[in-house]
């Protein structure tokens, strides 16, 4: 400790980070929370703003207004560029600018990203759904395509241009093929009905292994299976996607799949600030830490969510679950907070309420305690509250309410704007070029009048 | 007339544009609606989305939403490149795609654009806030101006970026500025006192003329000002802005105002769609039209909204105002109607109720059948009924009101998040090359699947 008021700085504003800090909030530490993004992101509705049911900000919330009324919680907008642990500080930039943080404790939580395991056609030619700027290119490109089948007259040209292809049977992929879906089937068709005729989009969900939802018992991975395609969703078990082009997608037995539209939600790895911190690390990038989430050999760094590497009683490590990270970076902050008391540090213990994902809707599975296993409309109701309940901010979930219920009782979905760059964006030229350190000379004391 | 069901052809689905073909939906004729984008905007509000008061999709309707269910009405989502009256034809693209649409009846509602006049400083620096996507670029940039705000150590620099100068006196320039003021002080100025310390953004608003609200009485327009005022934004009235770079405004007595926004609403001039109709154009691009809204010398094509210049009794071009663009658009359409059954054309009888401005929360001035001047609250209730009454779609309403009601009450705006292009973001290299007339080779036959 090198101050009466030691500095806490928390690098990400995700799930993690954000519970650290908000432990933090009103404690005697100065707190500086980093992150890439002015918002917090609801992760799990992302596939909402991706499929036009519900709009960015109501899955994202600011974060400086999370810690409006936190004297002791610094907000800073960057990107973390190197971690220097040898002289505990952190450096971050925006645009061109760079700055150094000090830290005398350092809560590192900067989440996951999308895996492609070295595929590198793809990485290229693939659409994710790890944060909100994606969500929304999705919905750009998705509604895009529809529009596009309306000039086409080519029936297979059409049927490519609205065929999505998505891989990965966890709850991600499940989330956005079911909720795509529901868009063709009760909104684009019926509008492009028109210019379209009879035709269907089509909706195909690609998984690895030989059944989807792979931690659920079999009873809910059938029960997930039985709903998508009830649906209308095409699922394909036990292929996968071995090539990918702009107008085709190629399958390990191969089959080609002509689609404009590849979503990879097949895997994730820990961010690369992992690699800042000069360990080795654990399979998929992550950080091997002690129970106390504290890095192996440095007391002072904690590291907290998807890219912490603990192994739980079985000796697998803990998911890449947003009950984790919360409760990993609570952990986090408050064993700072012991060790400022002289006080021992405790150990993780996962309080875990089961698993849920949804299918669209009132279809859902839920596994709840790990014991009681709900299917359809029940496990959709449990899914519909947890989130309302859990999502950050009561504006956003009033709008989202009325959103959902909109969504519901009229099949519709209001949110699909094609919103694309304008052509008045500017590329703030000054600014993008470290004008902060010393570019812009000081304006000149004759030309500024007082107005 | 060529066929037994004419073809109407619009272009524009703006207020004009939309409302004709709301007209003719159901009626005995083919309707094609032609758009940059595949929603109508409520223009009026744009400035709560620039100023994070609304999310876009609140002030946006999707037009294949409001025309689901009439079969007679098609949508293409394209940019006009010409007309050829003589053809009776319109040349659409979309990407690199034409395609050719033949009318019997046009009717042309391009609206305006922002009007320069010859600036090209201002034009290469200004922000302006015509559409959806200039709205969210003012967002993301003011915000971002915040943030390096609090990275910035220099004082004189601070207050730079955090000054904004709005050009235009008129009911554009007044929301912008007092919304804009609102949220600096409701809510930005709180979240980063912390790093930003006393420090006050400034907003400062530049008239030519000697008053604001140029078409207001006298007491009105002083209204306008003394509530800008008291507000706290800085207006200047009988300067014009000369010259613009990034980093600083010059007006026309030498001032030169540090500010990286500069935010051009000092007028607008007709789409360039007027020039395709190849007729000599009145001032500010606009094409004259007979009182019918028929083009001098060619029955069939229609003009309608801020494109068309048509004089009052008192011998003044119709304003470039919403509720005429409407009623011209419903004439047009009517117009077209009555030659169909053999009755002769009506001219344009504009039913104006007034006009109004907003200044911000409980701030504007009305203007009621150009007898009652109402300023202050009473005034921001009749400006806020009447757009929540002509907002377009149930939804919209209900949601714009959550967020008004949460605005009005907390003195928040949750919608501020810095929303700027993933990495992920795709080029659509194939789509954009033409494929959609011959590009792309049908997939081979064998390589195709059943999945």
């Amino acid at each position: 400790m090198t101050a009466a008021r030691p500095t806490v700085v928390i690098i990400g504003a995700g799930f993690g980070g954000l519970y650290a800090a908000r432990k933090l909030a009103g404690q005697p530490v100065d707190v500086v929370l980093i992150d890439r993004h002015n918002f917090h992101t609801f992760s799990p509705l992302l596939y909402q703003v991706a499929t036009s049911g519900l709009d960015p900000s109501e899955v994202a919330y600011p974060v400086r207004a999370i810690f409006r009324n936190k004297g002791n919680v610094r907000i800073l907008l960057g990107e973390v560029q190197t971690i220097d642990r040898a002289a505990k500080t952190v450096t971050v930039a925006y645009d061109s600018t760079q700055r150094v943080e000090r830290y005398d404790y350092l809560i590192v939580a900067a989440g996951s990203k999308t895996h492609y395991f070295g595929l590198d056609q793809i990485e290229t030619h693939g659409f994710e759904l790890k944060d909100l700027a994606d969500a929304v290119v999705l919905r750009n490109h998705t509604l895009k395509l529809f529009e596009y089948a309306a000039w086409a007259d080519d029936l297979a040209l059409r049927q490519a241009l609205t065929t999505v292809v998505i891989v990965g049977g966890g709850p991600t992929g499940l989330e956005m093929a079911g909720a795509l879906y529901e868009l063709y089937v009760h909104v684009l068709h019926n509008e492009f009905a028109k210019q379209l005729g009879d035709f269907k989009g089509r909706v195909i969900l690609v998984e690895m292994q030989d059944h989807l939802l792979q931690p659920y018992p079999k009873r809910l991975q059938a029960a997930a299976r039985r709903q998508l395609e009830n649906l209308g969703v095409e699922v394909i078990l036990g292929r996968s996607v071995v090539d990918a082009a702009p107008d085709h997608v190629a399958l390990d037995d191969g089959t080609v799949i002509p689609t404009y539209t590849l979503v990879w939600a097949a895997g994730v790895k820990a961010s690369p600030v992992a690699e800042m911190l000069d360990v080795p690390l654990e399979r998929g990038g992550r950080v091997p830490v002690r129970p106390t989430m504290q890095l192996i050999g440095d007391d002072d760094v904690y590291v907290a969510g998807d890219m912490a590497h603990l192994l739980d009683k079985e000796g697998k490590p803990y998911p890449m679950l947003i009950p984790v990270a919360k409760q990993q970076g609570m952990l986090a902050a408050r064993n700072i907070l012991r060790r400022l008391k002289g006080e021992p540090q405790r150990d993780f213990k996962y309080i875990d309420r089961g698993i849920m994902a949804t299918i669209g809707r009132s279809r859902a599975v839920a596994w709840i305690f790990y014991k009681i296993q709900l299917t359809g409309f029940l496990a959709w109701l449990a899914w519909l509250g947890l989130h309302l309940i859990t999502l950050v901010g009561f504006r956003n979930r009033l709008n989202v309410l009325v959103n959902w219920a909109w969504n519901y009782f009229t099949y519709d979905r209001s949110v699909r704007l094609i919103l694309e760059h304008s052509p008045h964006e500017q590329e703030l030229p000054a600014l993008a070029d470290g004008f902060l350190l010393a570019s812009i000379p000081e304006p000149e004391p004759e030309l500024v009048r007082e107005v």
